[in-house]
């Protein structure tokens, strides 16, 4: 069966997340409902990231098998057009190897974390970013962040819910930058633990604020016990912008 | 009694525009509940600019007279409190002379158009852009904006029910510029006329995609007459950025 691999995009305001669930709708639901009233195919749909409720993705790549050899771009316009009215876009369908796995197959994941530093509320990027109105101070969170890079334990950054049977993963980049009235954090690995950007956004936020230093976060990751981390941060500041595999 | 100058930014969905009416909320009119609210006082809020239904502003500003002396941070921080729950924050709030009229002493406005230039419809960008799918020439776009700079009589790209005395104005700057999947026009004056910047950038949307040139262009600013410029480009895609006054 030909095998369609995609780039997805969505506002993850509104949907419970990627993954079907009963308690509202998930973005793999809305692209599965689309692939079949294109396609007339019941098709499931996978995909590299399991975003939370609330997360968003820029680049969420997925894959789904259909009977029939469509061109990619004809499945990619279709989708669009039944997705319509859901925010939801699939921004590139390209025809995949047999054994390419959106999940599988990916090597590297990179996500974004916006927080909106001002004292007034967002209006036109509410829903994307966090807002922290006390002044963050980004260069001690950029070098408290240092700490957490390399192949570590990150039990403390975990949560509790999480299905990884390790809690052993390499981070390759956690950068943190002042972008204006934002600070915009960058990670990447080629995986994370379940709420690990948030956890670790919530207790960089923490060492912005000068509650706690980078000598906090190398305790807490040494501890290995999520009491020790920081909070969790909410889900709209997050987006999944990529995700690589060893063929691109 | 003391007056107030203000920065305000709002996302233009959900409201008539900034102009309270009759049709459904306005922005000035859930600034101007959130006034009463906070100081028990009836008082109009007067902007530098009347934004259109759908239209956004990061810069608009606005000024209001109250009979107390508060700190202006207060005024600002107390109107957002009140604002929860509509996209419309207080940037800043300041003293301003008893002779300062965020309308009539403004000198500039400056526009933001934004269209998203792809064949995927938007999703994370959703009603904050134009989406455009043919491939546009941005270039082409940018050389025909120039024959539009400048002292002209705009009649062409003036709205039917403008209200303005003359159709003759100064267009300061109108730049286009591609920014990845974007073609972003920035636009310029001492003020414009009602739908100016839409009409304009539905014009060079023309040349964009090669039905128009720059001669075009021309022989529409020259017709003096709505009938021979272009569309009008949709509200989504546009946002007043900043308001300028000789004293700052």
């Amino acid at each position: 069966m030909p095998r369609y691999r995609m780039t997805i995009e969505y506002d993850g305001r509104g949907f419970v997340g990627w993954q079907r669930q009963d308690n509202g709708l998930g973005v793999q639901e809305a692209v599965e409902t689309a692939v079949a009233a294109f396609s007339g195919e019941t098709a499931q749909v996978f995909a590299a990231g399991r975003t939370d409720a609330g997360v968003h993705a820029e680049g969420q790549v997925g894959h789904v098998d259909l009977t029939k050899d469509w061109p990619a771009e004809t499945v990619r316009d279709a989708l669009n057009f039944h997705l319509r009215g859901h925010p939801v876009s699939i921004v590139t369908a390209t025809r995949a190897a047999e054994d390419f796995h959106a999940r599988f197959s990916a090597t590297g994941r990179a996500y974004r974390y916006r927080i909106l530093n001002r004292r007034p509320p967002p209006a036109l990027k509410a829903g994307q970013v966090w807002w922290v109105a006390p002044p963050l101070n980004a260069e001690a969170m950029a070098e408290a962040a240092r700490v957490l890079i390399g192949h570590h334990d990150f039990t403390s950054f975990r949560a509790q819910q999480c299905q990884s049977n390790s809690p052993v993963k390499t981070l390759d980049r956690l950068d943190v930058v002042r972008e204006g009235e934002e600070v915009v954090i960058h990670a990447a690995a080629r995986s994370f633990l379940h709420h690990q950007v948030r956890n670790m956004v919530g207790s960089l936020k923490w060492v912005g604020e000068g509650r706690w230093t980078a000598r906090h976060i190398k305790d807490a990751l040494d501890a290995r016990d999520r009491a020790a981390g920081g909070p969790t941060a909410p889900a709209e500041g997050l987006c999944l912008t990529a995700v690589t595999y060893p063929d691109d």
